[in-house]
């Protein structure tokens, strides 16, 4: 896969600036200034264990967690807490009003003194995942890759199976295998078996691959057989991620027959750091492509706000930029996705996390994954590369409004016991 | 389905007994005797929010949360908590010792002028679901299912797909629909498609279906890219509950090319209220089918202690049986499931539960659905039609280790609000 030529800054490397200035001095340009304002969870070297909510700005982390009371915000408590899963369930009018305090403060100059010693440079802290999954869904949202990896997978099959265009796909991920950015992923051992073994190999995967997608976090719950319809979206779900659906594609073409993907993607699932809340991309929204048939009207979009988001995503292997995803080219949105998924009755969970599926474009460069990228002919990962996803979406008057990294770093399988060998 | 003609009392109904003995005399051949002893939680109605643990013995619930000083068991703290996962977490030997000390509590005459006030009749209590569940994934480890499904389902392929007797084929369910025994069951409004429909259509599910299955409950958690060897099995299941994987075979058909079952499941898995913990089917043990093929190490079960569980469970549609499914008929072993759901470095969590898939044995009385039993052709539930499952097994000296029932009623599909019909 040949590297992408890189016009324009990755959002994760702040423009430069002088060290002198203070933590609310952005420079121009910063994709975490006042308008994105994304909650995470983190704890710094003096108290390890000491889990606290922060809001990112700039290259710090402002501490949430016990403001000062000129500062304070509705829902204090909310923000005591160790996880993001109280405010998560707290809902829409209490997420409006406490991302509005908090931007208050941190654009109020005379609130600066107080709040400088309650941030912390980014490099300062350890991240944690930020809130505790409950069930983890995986849509398959994007023509372009749903179609490429049709061709690869089911040659002598249609590419979009029959299904694809009415509904939007999905199955049930490992909630228990969801890690933060920066955790090491071990390369999977498994069984495989490709054309030509006459029975199945068992090793480490030899077609280690990635999935460049965007994760949606809901935080309100909804009731059992109480349906989440289209316009209800904001009422539910809390703010927007990254996520990396690592993918072993020798495991997965091997297993997956008929009941759907299950090893070859529950080792590891890597998410950001960081949930930007769904508000902050308010400008970025964007109307889905036309639909090519017409859709039963639990999914109808038509008349409703733009379900897109214009989201720019980046990837990144060691460095080199490999493809730029546009989440805007996406086929089904994360509204359709919601309201299928509950459809059937089946309630939501605060927590309950559901991801795009891979996000590829119609250009060559734009494809979210290595089995796109290489036409199916890797090659994949190797030990010891690190994947890195970025993302931003145009906000209000030229800003930008960036989501937190995703990186990994692929490390070795663990070694087969003599018996396995 | 013709109903199966009924030689043995079911296990739920206990044999007569008179009202004036206590909760302490059962009569002979009671499935809840001392051998069995599963663990539950319940309220009573003088306190319904106030969930305690309690374990099953005959027809009653012995409340565990508050035992008296000379019957307390090791570990009490553990049984105080309002879920099992407490218990569940603390590990095989913890599991032992407060298994041994309720059984010494239980049959013990000296204890029970002190036991006989915790002792509420089940018909008194409400039953709870008994733990959080972390993730569930189901099985699909019936030869005899797989191969009735695959016919229906895939009537030009075969009927067994490649992989299927080289690794035992499971995917992630949904945690967050899981209910406990008797919670009804609401049928689900879906799109579905059949082969002379022209587009999707979207309505009631008309072919709401049952699946008889055998959960398995996960203790102690294991760590990430530490799999889970055969031998280790006791060291992480905590026990065994009865399941029933409620499935929309229109939804489904439709839906589950090529990721799987989702929305034709994810509406409601109903699992018994009671968890009969693994050292209870010790007598049980069976050896699994001779297998075709040889097997990958990690898989191979042929020097381990015997797999199979002779589990005999009973299927009743509005209190007619319908069926009879022999677990021990199942050609993957629990075992081998969590080596394979762990092989590739996924680690489990406290509550993870894991499903056999459907049972069906070889016969045509012996089937755990109602698309075999009917060979796809129906009828299936009807509204307000009642499922329930029951099962035991042989324990030591001729007694029945009995499982706790599993019963759901079918309430009607939620009216369609006008832009949907």
């Amino acid at each position: 896969m040949p590297p992408v030529q890189s016009p324009e800054p990755s959002p994760e490397q702040s423009p430069e600036k002088s060290p002198a200035q203070g933590p609310f001095d952005l420079a121009e340009g910063d994709p975490f200034g006042p308008h994105t304002l994304p909650y995470g969870v983190f704890s710094t070297p003096d108290a390890p264990t000491r889990r606290r909510i922060g809001v990112r700005f700039g290259d710090h982390v402002l501490d949430l967690s016990d403001l000062p009371a000129a500062v304070r915000p509705p829902h204090a408590d909310l923000l005591a807490a160790p996880t993001l899963n109280p405010l998560l369930a707290a809902g829409r009018t209490v997420w409006r009003e406490v991302r509005a305090a908090v931007r208050a403060a941190v654009t109020e100059p005379a609130h600066r003194t107080a709040l400088t010693p309650l941030c912390h440079p980014l490099a300062d802290v350890t991240l944690h995942l930020p809130f505790e999954v409950a069930d983890y869904v995986d849509f398959y949202a994007s023509e372009h890759h749903a179609t490429n990896v049709g061709r690869i997978f089911r040659p002598n099959g249609s590419a979009l199976p029959a299904n694809w265009k009415h509904l939007p796909i999905g199955y049930h991920g490992r909630a228990g295998t969801i890690v933060v950015t920066g955790t090491p992923v071990v390369r999977p051992n498994g069984q495989r078996k490709g054309g030509d073994d006459a029975t199945p190999l068992f090793g480490p995967s030899t077609r280690l691959d990635i999935e460049a997608e965007v994760g949606f976090v809901v935080g309100a719950p909804s009731n059992h057989h109480e349906p989440v319809a289209l316009d209800a979206f904001r009422d539910h779900v809390f703010g927007v991620c990254l996520l990396n659906d690592w993918s072993a594609r020798d495991i997965q073409a091997w297993e997956y027959v008929p009941l759907g993907p299950f090893l070859g993607k529950s080792f590891a699932t890597s998410v950001s750091a960081w949930i930007t809340p769904l508000d902050a991309f308010d400008e970025a929204r964007t109307q889905p492509p036309a639909r090519d048939f017409p859709l039963l009207p639990y999914l109808d979009d038509a008349a409703a706000e733009p379900g897109g988001i214009d989201l720019r995503i980046e990837v990144t292997v060691n460095g080199e930029t490999v493809s730029r995803p546009p989440f805007a080219s996406m086929y089904w949105t994360a509204a359709q996705q919601l309201a299928h998924m509950t459809v059937n009755g089946a309630s939501l969970r605060t927590g309950d996390l559901f991801a795009s599926g891979t996000v590829s474009g119609p250009e060559p460069d734009q494809l979210g994954c290595l089995l796109e990228l290489t036409k199916g002919q890797g090659p994949f990962l190797q030990d010891g590369d690190e994947v890195t996803l970025t993302a931003w979406a145009p906000g209000p008057d030229g800003a930008r409004i960036g989501l937190g990294e995703v990186t990994g770093r692929v490390l070795p399988a663990p070694a087969l016991g003599g018996d396995q060998a």
